[in-house]
Parts: C-alpha cells; structure tokens; sequence
C-alpha cells in the first residue's frame, strides 16, 4: 500500500520537479498538493507537463492541509519551512527542499539568511562522505530532512572524495558554475525574462556573498577538510535547467595522476547516482536532464598544479526534487534508486 | 580614398564578422574576399547576412589573389598563415586573425601547435599594459599584427590591471570561461550540433592542454608579472557568440578594496573599448554583442583571500574581428574607433 | 519473462530515444545495439545520458547481428531498412523508425524518395481515425511496423478529428510547424551547426517539397477525407526537440464552436497519450518533453472562417520512439502505455 | 548641426533599440531619455549595452520634459502616446512605437484595443505598396508617425505585392509567425520567463484575436485588396529577437512562377531594406539581426495551389525602431538609409 504524500509550494519548478518524479514512484501516492497564491486551481492549470496529476487540486498552504500524511515534501522560499511544519507530527517525514534547516552554524544563518533560524535537519545528501562513511547512514530512519541547495551539491560531488582522500587541499578552492535559471525560480523578476537570459552569460552573487557558500564548506569539513576555503561564482547561461560545475583545488604535491583518479573512482564505485567518466572525457548537463544523475570529469593540470573537475547535474532532480526522493527512499527503508532514472533526456 | 582590402577565409564566422564591420568602416573598401572552398560562389550565398556586399564573389585563398591590396585581413586555420602572406608586399598590412604569429616561444609553439614556427608579428591587443604604457604604442606603423585568441583577450584584459599594479598574486590564477560555439568556427562537426549545444553546458580542452594556456602567460607576464601559472577552463554554452570569463587571483594580503578597484580603473580610464563597472554591477555577454566593448566588473571575496573579475565580450568582436580592425586603425594612423561600435545589440 | 530487443541505429537521435525507453520497460530487454561507423564502441561513449546501459557494446548492423531477438527497432536512413530487414524471420516483430515502409502509393515513394520500393507496412499511429475505429486496431498481433514521420504525427492528430466528424474541409489546409532540429538527425551538416541555429529560425523544404507531404495526405484521407490537399512548412527553431504545428482548416459553414471541439474531445477522450486542452489553452512543446503526449489547443477564427489547431509533441518520442513502443505494445499484446510516460519535463 | 532628439520610454526594449540605432546616426542627437519607473536612473544602469549613451540620465515621461525637441521617438505601452504627445508642439516630428495611432477605423480600435480613440498618423512603412506608389510618398515631410507592429510589417512586406499585382487572391491568407519576446516587452510575466520560454514553442493570441489583425488587413486592402481575410497565429520561439513569418495566399489559377517571382521582384527592386532571395533560398532571422532588413523567399506549391512566403526580420529594428528611424528620415528628408545598416549580426 502506498504512503501518503503532499507537496507544498506545488506550483514552482522544485514542487512540479517532485511531482514528475513522485508521480511514478511506486511506493508514495500523492494526495495533497498546496500553493501559497494559486489555490483553488487545478494543478496542471500551473503544472501543464503534469498529465497523469490532472484530477489534482491545489489547496492552501498551511499546517492543517499538511497535516495527516506519511510524507510532506516542501518546496517553499527560505523561511516559509519553519511555520508550517512546526504542528507536523514527529513520526511524519518530512524533507524540506528549502535552505531553512541546511546549516548546522546559527552563525553562518545570521551572515547569509538572516531572520528566525530553525536549526539543522538531517543533511539530504546520500553519497557525501563522512568520517565514518557516507551521509547515508544518517538518513536511515531520519524523519526531518535537509536537501542540499542544487549548487552545493554540484561542487561537494565533485571535491569531496580529494578532501578526504587528501590528495587536494581545501584551503583555496574555486569553483565557477555555468546554471540554468530554474534554479532562480518560477518568479516573475526582469533580469529572468527569456528576452534577458537569451543569448547571454552572467555572473551573479559574486565575491562570496552567495549564500550556498557556507554549507559549500560545511560539507567539505565533514568530508574531512580542515580549514576549508573557497571562491564560488554562479555564472546563468541559456538555457533552462542544469549545472555545470568547474572546481579546481591545489594538488598536493607527490600526487600522481593516477591517485588522484583514483581517489574519485574509489569513493564512488558503488554509489547508483554518481559516475566518473574515463579520462579525457568530460560530462554535458543535458546527459543529465531529467535524471538523478550526477556525472564527473578529472583532469590534472600539471603546470597549473592544480586538479579540475567538472561536474554535471540536472539542478531540478540531483539537485533539489530527485535528491529529496532519494533520501526519502534512504529514511524510509526502500530501495534508494525507487523511482528515480539514471538515464539523460538527450538530446 | 578608401585603401583597398582583401579578406582571407571570408566564408567563416571570423571572416564573415571581419567583413561586416568593415563594410560600414570609411577607410576601407573590401574589394576581394576569398575562400579554400567555396571560391566561386556570391559571398552572400555563405553569408547571408551581408546584405551590403551581395556584389563580392569568393575567390581562391592564394599569394596571388591577396597580392596588390593595402591591406590583407587572415582568418584562416591555424597554419595556413604562413603560407599565403610569405609572397606579400613588406608594405602590405597584414592583420592575422589566426594563431600562427602570435606566441614569442618556439618551445610554447611546438608544445601546443605543431609544425613549422612562423615567428611572432606585433600583438593586437592595444589595451595590453607593458612595462612602458600599453601595446598600442608597438602596433604603431605596424605592418604584421598577429590578433589574439579570443579567450585569451577576456583573460588577459581582466586580470592584467591587477598584475601590473601588483595588488595580486599571478601565481594561481583561475580562470572559467562560459563561451558560445562560434568560437570553434564554422567546422561541421558531431559535437558542434545545435541539437547538442543546446540545453546544454559542457567542458572542453581541460587541464591546461588548451592552446591558449602560454599565449595568457605571455600576456600577464608582459603586464608585469613574474612565475604566472593559471588554470583555464573554456566551457560551452548554448549562445551563438559571447565570453564570459570568471578569473580570479590570490589578493596580495593587505591590499584594500578601493585599491582594487583603483588599479583596475586607472588602467582602462582612458580606453574606449573597456569599461570598469561600478561596484556591485557584472556584466553580461548580450551587452557587447556585435561591439568592441569588453567589459568588467570586479569583486573581492575576503573570505576567500581573492579577486574575482567578471569580463564580457563578443568572441568574433573585441575577441577577433574588432581587434583585428582596431589594431589596423593603429597601424594606419586613423582613430582607434573607426568603423567599431561600442554599443551592443541587446536583448 | 522480458523480450529480447535489438535496435539498429543506436548511435542516433532516434536510437539513443527508443534505448533511453526501452531501458525502463518491464517487458523489454535490450540485448543488442548497432551502428554503422560507430561498431565496436561502447554505447555510453556515443550515448553518455544511457547510463543504465552502459554495459552495451555497439556492433555492426546487420542482418546476422539483428536476427534471433523477439523484437527489432530500426533507427536507420530511408532505404537502409529493407536491407537488413529482408532476413527477419517473419515471427519477429519489426518496428522501423525509417520512411522506408510508410506510403501505400509507390507513386508516392517514387516522386518522394526514389529508389527501391519496399512496399507499406502497419501503420504505427494507434489514435488515427479510421472509417472503422481506430488504427490501433490494425496494429494487434502485427509484426511489420512503420512509425510515421514527427511532422505527420504532429499534423494529423491535430486535423484527422475535424475532417472525420465533417466540421472542416480537407481541402485547402495549411501547417506551419516550428521543430527542433534533432528530428534532422546527428548529422554534421554546416546548416544544423549551433552557432547557426541558436537565436535563429529558418524555413526549409518550402512549397510542397518536403517528403512527409504524400504521408499526411494518406492519414487524412484515411480519417475521411476526399481532396486533401495541404500546404506544409517545417520551421526551425533553436529548441533541440519539439514540435508544435500550428494547422488550421477552413470551417464547414454553420458549424459552431463547441461542435468544433466536440469533434476533436469525441475522437480523443479515451486516448491516453491526446489530450485537448479547455477552451482558450494551448499547449507549449516543454510540456510534452520526454513524454510520448500529445497536447492540442483549439480555436475558431470566425472572421478568417478557419480553425487553428496548435499541437505539441517531442519529436523524438510521440514522433518516433514512443510510438514505435506504443505500437509495439499492441502488437504483442501489453498494456498500451506500458514504459511510456504522459508527463513532459518542464521547465 | 544635429537635431535634437528625446526617447520616451527608454528603459523598455523599443526604447533601447532607438537609442542604439539614433547614437551612431549623424543627423540626431539624443538630448533627453524618459521612462515611467525609473526616472532618476543613469540610463546605462538599465540599458547597460549602450555604453555610448553613459551620460544620459532618465527623466519622468510627461510632457513638458518632452517639449522642446526637434524630434520625439514615443517607445510607450499603448494608450500611453495619446496623453503625453498633445501638448508637443505641432512643428515637432513625432514618431510613435506605439499601436495608438495605427488603425484608421475607430470600430476597429474599439474592438481590439478599446479606451479613447486618439486618431490614425501617417503609417511608417515607407515600403507598403498604394495605389499610387509607396508608402513614402505620404511620408515626406509628415509630422506625426506611427510605426507598425512588428507582425504586421512581417506579413505586410511578405504578402503585399502578391496582392498588388493581382497573382494571390486576398481572401483566404493564413501567417504563423516564429516571434521572439522580445517583443512582448520588458514586462515581468512569468510566462515570458527564460525558464518558461528556452527550449520550448508556444502560440499565443490564437484564432483572430491578436490585435495586429486589423492593421494587417488595412495594409493589404491598401495594397490593392479587396475582402482580405486573414488566420494569423504568432509562436514564441526561443530566441530574444526576431520574426520569421511564413504566409500562404492561394494563387490565381493560370499564374505562373515566374510571374509570381516578378510580382516581388519588381516591387522591392529599388528597395534598400527589403530583398527577395533567389529561388530556392530562404531567410534566417538571424541574417536579419540588428539591421534593418527584411529578406523574403518565395515558393510557389502547385500541389496546393499556394504561395508561400518566408519573411523574415528584426522585431526590434525593421519591426521597430529602424522603421521609426527610416520614416524619420524620410519625413525629415535625410536620405532614407542614414544610420541604417542592412547586414545582420551573424551567426
């Protein structure tokens, strides 16, 4: 029998992720769907993609029509989370796709966010390597969940195993991010217009101010940095989903190339979702559109004494809606791979 | 009276873009255009955008059909340079779009290129700091001028100020650069699809093994700096033309930022074709579509210890065929602007 | 117990769907993949979004390669599919992708394609209205198939409803379709270049040129209608998939609007993949991304005497690999949506 | 000495492009800018490609900062013009963007736009043919203008020497039309979202409700119509700028294709802006980008006894500010091409 499951905040980019997803996962059955402005409406009036959702209609945002489900997955702006979910019942799962209870430092949600801190969740992201494995252990069971903003998890993929192996140093990381703007969300902003983003490259958040910075460090400490610095640029090309990550981080000098593509390989050969290429190939976002993907390229710039790697994601699914399913999965004792694809939407 | 001009290669993208902006430029009047393959045909059937020279037909890509013009225009393959312009006038004015002329080091030439080492000619970079003011006081009366890589111009303009000055380190820079395809040139190949490119961001020529690693060296050492080691990462997003290019470099400690600032300001007060942002503003590559423009915007990431540079400009302008003409109306002793635009077509 | 299934073109646009389908259909197995410049690679490396089938291996297409499975999946060139399909034993069940076996008229194949003709196949467009039913019917138990053309399919579910329930004249219809260019295939031509399609839309195979014309006659015909005639022009547009054609038709006069979309609700209202939007919606092709659906808007322009139909469809699944699939599931007896999904992947 | 110029509603899309257009154009100089929202700004802060145009700050967009000018370009939501252009003084040349002045018949203002009826101004397409020669004839020394909607111009240049000379019959025509946003304005909608818009086709305003229809009828009953029916359907494509039009009139029986071919070719070969392509090629609109050219192909499908015609132009400069500057100079007698170029920005 299916677990009930509602989603809030169903009528942007994340919640219509979680409802493409949800709604061929075998084990959940999505029975509440809620919007803060468009209640009232039928789902697929916001959601057209969402055909098989049609008899759907979206409610109001609140704790009263959160309530009495197995599973809540939010999808909401920073700082909604904490209001609604607080009259939630402890044995509910819940996993929140919003920062609000991402950040483990009340210091760090004070420099970045700002407002009520709600204080930290289980960490929704499975393969981050810990001291003692992988994050995955934590989520066994866990019953409040944080998943990774999108960003974050593009680069703590893509640095963490030479953290942790120590074959790179974390003290001067940079990682500059070619993003699709879903990741900004369905809000009707000028700088977001079609006739803006077309055609076009920008940077954003520049110099340190984004605030995925601080749990960009906290994974990488938990994967075993010390003194963990780095310099992240967002950067939105045309084009509507996706993330290209190029993270470089000193070599440590007497590494071979080969240690180094070990280091990767090693952390992820049993791992469902994340692949390593071959040397010399390097992963495009589209092979991962759709899919709870995350694809890795290594290469050791000698001259530069530095490693790069590139990796790929779709922001919408490994980055927000497939990783929070993911986790669900993990929490709730499925298979981890239920009903999500490895396999792109390409071309 | 116009000098007479003859475009090389004129039935590709640099070529094409050469063409454009020289069809409204005063001084000149293009009177022979030619192609390896497509000799023969109207220039307006392979470029169809040229309205304004629908008279023109291609001819052979040979010494004697480049023979007896003012001045030669090459955007050619890497390689083919040398081979036309041996048989041309010393007076002749030759302007070389591509990269047989432009690295000072054999040993870089053979490590990256191949084949026979043509000698460099005077580099068209005339906002380049040196040790004496700027290169466009060596393309004076220049009648050999190689252009740079367009990469290479993005890179070079945005962190040159900061070498020359010495408010940072050029020791460990990092440079990402989100570029569009045309770059690549007018070559049919799989990977330069549109269904391909599009929808998607991808890496290429990664870990230091990009052609134009030494020509960036060459520049920021010429601007002043000693031991220059970069990281470069060129990745592909789906936009016709445009570099954004994310370059940051270690702040040398102590170092405020209005300096910063400073240096970067003091260099390109006086230039007409690169603008320093105010603070907090970044560019984007749509504002200097089909412009000479280059422009830059800046921050210092304190937590990070670095620099980070935002530079923008269109691929086939300020990265090609603007300098190019730019550098040529040095050569000639006409104004710098002549025939450029600094406005961009936008949206 | 699953089929076994090669498919033949693996390393294609319409290969590489059909596997992305294929690989998370229950009945399905895929066993063999074949290219023809590309044998002896493994899939993934032409293919890197397949990651669930990165233990294929491509090998040579042929006949030997291609016999012994239950099911065969064609993806070739027009005239390749006779070729290797003529030593099929005739109990496997063979569905072409190919325009090889589509026109019942050799005069047709003769004007259209030229060379050979091999003579037509069941036709794998379940929803077509015939004078019977539906084409569904003649699809149970087939084991030659011929999916249509993405244009065809686009257009004729958009018309076949109207010139079936006798609202609108067959006789003077015109289409105008904006495609994608991955329905051109992963052919390195200048023209689908990226840098010449991005920001860009051309029309091509204009004035009645074009090859799906005599196949869009055939089903309308089939749908009911004596004389039709269509004028129908492809438009590229800088989407990799996608097709959304705008149709209309003159209306049979006296009819009045809710007769109009009662017709086109009538024909499709037990259709899983069709769907017709309310009154004053129409469809956008992201909606239907990935997905094998369909979506039609409807209007009646009372002052042009017309109906405009807009229809959407990714070309790549409704309009190729969905419908060999869907056709594929009649044939041999499983659930007609069985590894297909109604919902598109948007934004 | 140059004549002074203000742009109302600079901050928009039109606006902009005016301003790119007038800044390289000897015989203007833009004195004053206005817009609604954001008086006070540097125009550079919201119009950031117009680098030459930096000392130029908004002021509020009412009629007493618009007084005093020799010429005022009006770049304003409709409705808008009416108001602030009553008190200018009836010697100043004014152009409007806007739809305010376009239509003669007040009922059909009424039915397409509603609110007071200000009155039609002499039509800025100098192109259009009349009974008695071209539009420019009523140009000449006009002082009150109203520049054409995009679409219009498209389908008016594309079908009206059909019309004229008698080869196409007016009264069955049918336009689909791939658009860019661009112009739908600088309006923060969610449905003109980059998200919403990159990798995706839609129509929108179908089935006679667009407000271009009755303009494009006027313009073809002008050209020697009579009962000009028309089904016009515009898609969004994804691209910022850009028409590309493919209209279809059915042909008079008897009429030959080289007698089709003449009727457009006589009609634009004096013409500096708009060119009819050899047969068998078509336009591109990015060959049009930019510029103020509009390119036409021609085909004649006898199959379907229809004309085809594939026009293709910049929204933004021959759908908008080019032609506001074109009939300036006209109405100005400047040489009609003055600060004009006819070669698009390509690829």
């Amino acid at each position: 029998m299916s677990l009930s499951v509602a989603v809030a905040g169903a009528s942007g980019y994340a919640g219509g992720e979680l409802l493409r997803l949800l709604s061929s996962h075998p084990e959940f059955e999505v029975t509440t769907v809620t919007a803060f402005q468009n209640a009232g409406q039928p789902l697929v009036t916001l959601q057209p993609h969402l055909r098989s959702l049609a008899h759907l209609q979206l409610q109001p945002t609140d704790a009263a029509t959160l309530a009495g489900h197995d599973v809540v997955f939010l999808a909401l702006p920073h700082g909604k989370s904490g209001e609604v979910t607080a009259a939630l019942s402890a044995g509910t799962v819940v996993i929140d796709c919003g920062a609000d209870h991402r950040l483990e430092s009340e210091a760090d949600w004070a420099e970045f966010y700002g407002g009520e801190y709600f204080g930290a969740w289980t960490y929704g992201l499975p393969e981050l390597l810990t001291q003692t494995g992988t994050q995955r252990d934590a989520l066994r069971g866990a019953t409040r969940i944080a998943v990774p903003g999108c960003n974050v998890t593009a680069i703590t993929l893509a640095l963490a195993p030479g953290i942790h192996s120590g074959v790179i140093f974390g003290d001067d990381l940079v990682s500059v991010l070619a993003v699709g703007p879903s990741g900004a969300g369905r809000v009707p902003k000028t700088e977001l217009l079609g006739s803006e983003l077309m055609g076009s490259a920008n940077a954003y958040q520049v110099g340190g101010v984004h605030r995925h910075n601080p749990e960009i460090r906290q994974n990488l400490q938990m994967a075993g940095g010390v003194d963990v610095s780095i310099s992240f640029t967002p950067v939105l090309v045309p084009m509507s989903r996706g993330i290209l990550a190029t993270s470089t981080a000193k070599l440590v000098p007497g590494t071979t190339e080969s240690q180094v593509r070990e280091a990767w390989e090693t952390a992820y050969a049993a791992e469902p979702f994340v692949h390593v290429l071959p040397a010399g190939q390097f992963p495009r976002t589209a092979d991962t559109l759709g899919a709870n993907t995350a694809l890795i390229g290594l290469a050791v710039d000698e001259a530069a004494g530095r490693v790069v790697v590139i990796s790929a994601i779709d922001n919408l699914v490994k980055g927000t809606a497939g990783a929070a399913i993911q986790s669900a999965n993990i929490a709730l004792g499925f298979a981890e791979t239920t009903g999500l694809s490895v396999d792109g939407v390409a071309p």
